[in-house]
């Protein structure tokens, strides 16, 4: 069996590609170098099977030790949980965290990918809804929920697959009529396929659907004229509701009852996200639980993996069931 | 009438103090210097009527624009909108801002102490639980809800006017016999003062009163025990019920609907903080509602005032009253 007998150094990697040292060193630090330049030496770093010491790197000017995270605000449950376990991930691994909320707000956004570039921070991870956010490929950036190109990490959790979960619950409880809300975005983003999946498993599991989406911006009270709208003699048409945050749920909820439908009785309801009152009691609704503290993981892991290899461009992460009292009991 | 013809400068002041321009300069941008000259330089300053030219001081090295927030967590709403406030005020002022989640582990909160007074951060924004937590008077330190020394200082809605209001209001309401249920802490807090106010209410409103004061850790199962003793053939004693906190509210709410009590024909509830659903939806139940936004406003102000002056050791600001379904409608 053929052995290396010493570990490559980043010389053998520039001489293997044919390349000036820093140009390894700028591609190895995610510092911008042209793409043809950084093809020859990830293929050089491969073929070597090259090893980033992480010492030296440690030592290198203009380590900052601090990432920023920016996120809408920290008011939604989602965003918040989001927040604290992207802190307490990044704590851990003795890195500060900035936070920005940018309210949605693209100036921000920008500001803090120039910082970046700059080396102000050691990377950026975003959950961002601005389609304009110019990310070069070299910035240290990982995305969540949202895909901003093949060189930038994109994290989420299983959407598609929790959409289908979502169905065969339904299903499983006996569910024949479902119907599935959902606030649309014209964004390209994961939580989309959450639409995918759902219809996926009614087909495979036989449940007849109806689809109700309305765009983001408009009035919630769209969702209560479906609703009442297919209710006669006062049996609603649907014995399951898939709706596509808890949130959307909550207000599903005090509609139904309002419409005097009884949950779970006559129609069982489950959301999306995995939100609890008050951060740490019961879960508002039955739902598909994202894995938040799993999701922050990897994208610190990700931003401060010292190599530009191996960072795919998509992970997704699995997401479970939770029963919380808008479904009968398990 | 006699004038001033051209502003003081910092000479003037260090000449009127009979110190050195350095040790002015050190009061100003509030570095530690011995108490006594403190005194005498904020005197002079006093006198003086000097006011800090702030362009200069935006000149002076090592200002970093940064500001950490210390905090818990953002899990829990009360938290993540102060997180969110804070965050939304700093960036106002063109400061960015290291988020720190402690966990109630106050390993954390000594080092950003410790950045703070080696001028790595300008400053502090603490919501910390830890007694032991040592913060010297000249750091540039706000706390919220715990007063940490009287040069350090602290903001907080007026939590004995809350307890007071909420008395009044149980009052207005037609209630005669009121309970109230708090969730302890031994560490000297504003909020414990929710007590001493709701009592002052009852009192000048001719309420009776009684109390279920439970230890931090304790179980929570004590309060259910409290009330399920507090009923007589199907009735309550009480027809309205203050919670320390929404929190406790909310966890109480389930537990009268399952001793078979209405809310709020039979018994009327009210918590303290104004939690809303998701962040934005309804309140969970009838409310003292914190001017979160306000309190986060008047952090920033003070710890980024440039003289060590003029700060209070407590501001405490005014709270509101929400009808949220709890209590007979308005």
């Amino acid at each position: 069996m053929k052995k290396q007998s010493f570990a490559p150094t980043m010389k053998d990697v520039a001489k293997e590609a044919g390349v000036a040292l820093g140009t390894v060193s700028k591609v190895v630090n995610g510092l911008p170098v042209g793409d043809s330049y950084r093809v020859r030496v990830e293929d050089a770093i491969r073929k070597l099977n090259y090893q980033v010491n992480s010492y030296a790197q440690g030592l290198k000017a203009g380590k900052t030790y601090t990432a920023a995270l920016l996120i809408p605000n920290t008011i939604d449950p989602f965003f918040a949980a989001v927040a604290y376990h992207i802190n307490i991930a990044l704590i851990k691994r003795q890195y500060r965290m900035l936070l920005c909320c940018t309210d949605y707000d693209p100036r921000q956004e920008q500001e803090y990918v120039v910082m970046a570039q700059q080396n102000k921070v050691d990377g950026i991870i975003g959950l961002t809804y601005n389609p304009g956010l110019i990310v070069e490929e070299n910035t240290p950036f990982v995305a969540i929920d949202r895909p901003m190109g093949p060189k930038i990490p994109c994290v989420a959790c299983d959407n598609f697959g929790g959409g289908q979960l979502a169905a065969e619950k339904l299903a499983d409880l006996g569910c024949k009529h479902v119907a599935f809300l959902r606030v649309g975005s014209s964004l390209d983003n994961e939580p989309n396929k959450r639409k995918a999946g759902f219809e996926n498993g009614c087909l495979s599991r036989g449940l007849s659907c109806e689809m109700k989406i309305i765009n983001d911006g408009a009035p919630y009270e769209e969702f209560e004229t479906f609703l009442s709208e297919h209710i006669r003699d006062g049996k609603l048409a649907f014995d399951g509701i898939f709706c596509v945050t808890d949130r959307l749920a909550w207000l599903v909820l005090g509609t139904l009852r309002r419409l005097g439908q009884r949950v779970p009785e006559d129609v069982q309801l489950i959301g999306f996200d995995g939100i609890r009152a008050f951060g740490s009691i019961d879960y508002h609704c039955s739902t598909i639980v994202q894995p938040i503290s799993d999701i922050a993981e990897m994208c610190v892991d990700l931003l401060l993996r010292e190599s530009a290899l191996a960072k795919p461009p998509l992970v997704c992460l699995p997401v479970t069931y939770a029963y919380g009292g808008t479904t009968r009991e398990p």
